[in-house]
């Protein structure tokens, strides 16, 4: 008999958290959650817990009761001795300082929070490496590269993530401009939350994912592309010195990268994830990104080079004008254009410390709400 | 200082000998040739020897002097107790010996011989284990497969073999009965010797690769599929039990599975390997093999299922079918019409001994220019 793994689910009640709790369902000889933490979700937390048991809850809004479960804080959660996995599915800030106890703690961690590793990631990785924590990717272009380095003795040449270039992909430059919320929501092959959605359309997404890529593999920026695979059936790729390239490819389903980063380094059958038929998937189309309609990439592959606090400051201005833009307040072509003056207007610090990212990004926040209003 | 890796080459001056020693070259202090067989094509192999100047060589015809090297037969280098990895690109019935010989002494083995596998792969597959040999692909199909397989622990839920469909693959059925010889050997991607060119065109050489997947890696043949994949820069895909699919993709090169079979587990730089540039490549295209237009694929999947002498029955009387026909003595169509009578009309042995797999194959040989004969 297997002693099933312990998991810490903070988030659980987003799209992430929930899948995860769909994984747990499939495996419940292998996965024992142990602990849930949510948001502002108490309906959806309190579901979950009566039917996990877990004996950690906690939310943001207020103590709970769940049967015998115990309150404890996120953070607390992510270093129980008796956690052995902890997934950080918590949305934009509210991931770091979990991720960095969990790291502390030399915990493993499914990592699904992307702004954790955009704004800190240096640190986080330091600190991982310091305890010998293990940061395991949980989104899928970097679970697929991921992937595709096991067993490999020798660093990768390049890293290639792919993206579906999102709703606006064959848009002109004006239509692009004046494009709604719920346009922006009509994701064309995953399923996923507001944010990472929109900024799917923007390809801030994409953006971020070259910085988290450059941060867990420690490849230049000049050896990570993107390339725009509309079918999202090719999650990324890696190319070796040799020009051998590998790829991971499936059906998109997040479920996937969620479990691989629970069944490492073993995998396990799983009925709900979908399987490729390639005679009906026919092709897979590969094309260049078009910077110019999509400056959101070029600005956040140039936060991620300048370094220091630009990554923070890039992903915090992006989450508000996100925000304001999902709130009807802005146009999606002032996500970039807003960002864009966050970063030429910033002051940056070159080897940030926590309070300094965090003071970054609290710059960024007010800087893209102050524009906002002067509109 | 690296100590180099001691290779013997047998079929050094056939198509893929000649690309070992390209790749040879390109790296010398790793790789240094001490033992180079060849079949008739003595001046080449005459260069050779000047050129990497072996300890031993071999030729089938007659005694060579080659500065001071020694003669030896390719069995006999094959375990001598100095090479370290044996590469074996001996065509057909050429390749069994010293394969045998190279499993037996316990050594590396870079395969690049079908017909051994697909003949007496059981045996073969047997005796490396019984002896702690290691047989690497060079088939840029196998070698995908394992590069696929490096570093996961879980068994391969299906291997998933491309197959460039050949030259005739958008031709009728009566297009294809008489296509000739040259027509044949125009394949669309790969550069590679007569034999295997026309298996290409016959799909003959996918089937054949069924066999060889099977052998090397232990799947039931209802979990290895064929795909039609005309681009042929997806060179193989496994599936995994959580669907997880990985594949190996490059411009098709054979230097590069070959150099892998000696780098391996690391990889090394090789300017003369071609990158993939994902953006002119453009698109990928899937589709079903039409088993009616090219029945050798069946067949071979056929005899596969069968086992025992099925399978060398089916590998002789294809090689004898193909050289007829490259001789103009019988029609394209011929080819899988033969194969399809010998196995039909074959006694067979379910645990063949070697003696009894070569009479098998000699029976299937005469089967097949007998009934040339009578056309």
């Amino acid at each position: 008999m297997t002693v099933p793994i312990r998991l810490a689910v903070l988030g659980s009640t987003g799209s992430i958290g929930q899948q995860t709790l769909d994984v747990v369902r499939r495996h419940p000889e292998r996965l024992k959650v142990i602990a849930l933490a949510a948001g502002e979700n108490i309906d959806l937390l309190q579901t979950q817990a009566a039917e996990f048991r877990p004996r950690f809850v906690s939310c943001a809004s207020k103590q709970l009761v769940c049967g015998d479960a115990v309150c404890l804080s996120p953070q607390t959660m992510a270093f129980h001795p008796d956690v052995d996995i902890v997934v950080v599915a918590l949305p934009g800030g509210h991931g770091l300082a979990p991720t960095l106890a969990a790291a502390r703690a030399g915990k493993i961690i499914a990592l699904a929070n992307k702004e954790c590793l955009v704004a800190a990631g240096a640190l986080l990785m330091q600190e991982a490496k310091h305890y010998g924590a293990q940061i395991r990717p949980v989104d899928s272009e970097h679970s697929a590269i991921w992937q595709c380095l096991i067993g490999e003795t020798s660093q990768p040449a390049k890293l290639i993530l792919t993206a579906s270039g999102g709703p606006f992909r064959n848009y002109s430059v004006t239509e692009i401009e004046s494009v709604t919320p719920a346009q922006s929501l009509a994701h064309p092959s995953w399923k996923m939350g507001k944010k990472v959605t929109v900024d799917s359309a923007t390809l801030m997404n994409k953006g971020l994912e070259v910085i988290e890529a450059h941060r867990l593999y420690g490849l230049d920026y000049d050896h990570i592309e993107v390339v725009i695979h509309p079918q999202s059936i090719v999650h990324s790729m890696v190319e070796f010195s040799d020009g051998a390239v590998k790829a991971q490819l499936s059906p998109p389903d997040m479920r996937l990268p969620i479990q691989y980063a629970l069944s490492y380094p073993d995998r396990w059958d799983n009925p709900d994830l979908p399987r490729a038929d390639w005679v009906k998937i026919g092709r897979l189309d590969f094309s260049e990104p078009d910077y110019n309609r999509f400056p959101c990439l070029k600005l956040a592959i140039e936060a991620g080079k300048r370094d220091g606090t630009y990554p923070a400051v890039l992903s915090a201005a992006d989450d508000e004008a996100v925000s304001l833009f999902l709130d009807n307040r802005i146009k999606f072509g002032d996500i970039a254009a807003f960002v864009r003056i966050a970063l030429e207007e910033h002051n940056p610090t070159a080897v940030p410390s926590l309070e300094c990212i965090a003071a970054a990004e609290d710059w960024a926040r007010q800087k893209v709400s102050q524009l906002a209003r002067s509109l």
